[in-house]
């Protein structure tokens, strides 16, 4: 897999979360996958990741990400990303996990979605990670 | 898959490194599995793990979990663990994230060790959490 093909993968999810076409995201998605949506509470399963991201991007919200390393084990993936996410004038940066795995048809979809990465740990420093960065 | 068995795996590889039984500390990892040395540097596979391994941990260093979270997909997990380890009157606090996968013999073993967390992100935030914390 050549470096950062990940990236564009994820990339490519942002521009769908972004355009609000949620159908097409879930492909993004294994059948198992595993949401967080805050500290304390997940969405598995494609039914129930879209309607966490419907519920929270259908403000405006708009994702990205800007630094991204990946940890490629075989078919399993550890990505780490800083994620972006803009509204209106203010800006957020997580320190996002996510688990990428390769499944049998070959294609690579996220199995944990984690945009709290190991700030889940420490809730003070979850609240931080939320702050207005700009 | 109870809650806190990937904690209880974790834990006994700790107890396996701190005992210097390198060996059986391998079966805690697939073959294909990739581990973090520092920012830049990774092994991948038993062999070169088990080297970085021994060269860390030759020195008496002890290692231990505090906090720690399992988002479990599937066969494929995320822990996220607040580990600590001390040397002598020193303690480095951590925040690592490991990938565990099932295998086909039912065990779940590490996919990516990956002790730096989302700092390796910011090489700055990786030289705080170097910090001696006690």
């Amino acid at each position: 897999m050549p470096p950062a093909a990940l990236r564009s993968l994820i990339e490519h999810a942002d521009r769908l979360i972004n355009a609000g076409d949620f159908d097409a995201l879930m492909d993004c998605y294994t059948d198992d996958a595993v949401m967080i949506i805050r500290p304390g509470s997940s969405a598995t399963g494609k039914v129930q990741i879209r309607q966490a991201i419907a519920e929270h991007f259908e403000q405006g919200l708009q994702v990205s990400q800007q630094a991204v390393q990946e940890i490629i084990a075989g078919d399993t993936a550890l990505v780490l990303a800083e994620t972006r996410i803009r509204s209106g004038e203010s800006t957020w940066l997580w320190h996002a996990t996510y688990v990428y795995r390769r499944e049998a048809d070959g294609q690579w979809r996220c199995a944990v979605d984690n945009s709290y990465g190991t700030s889940l740990l420490d809730p003070a420093q979850t609240a931080r990670s939320e702050g207005e960065i700009r």
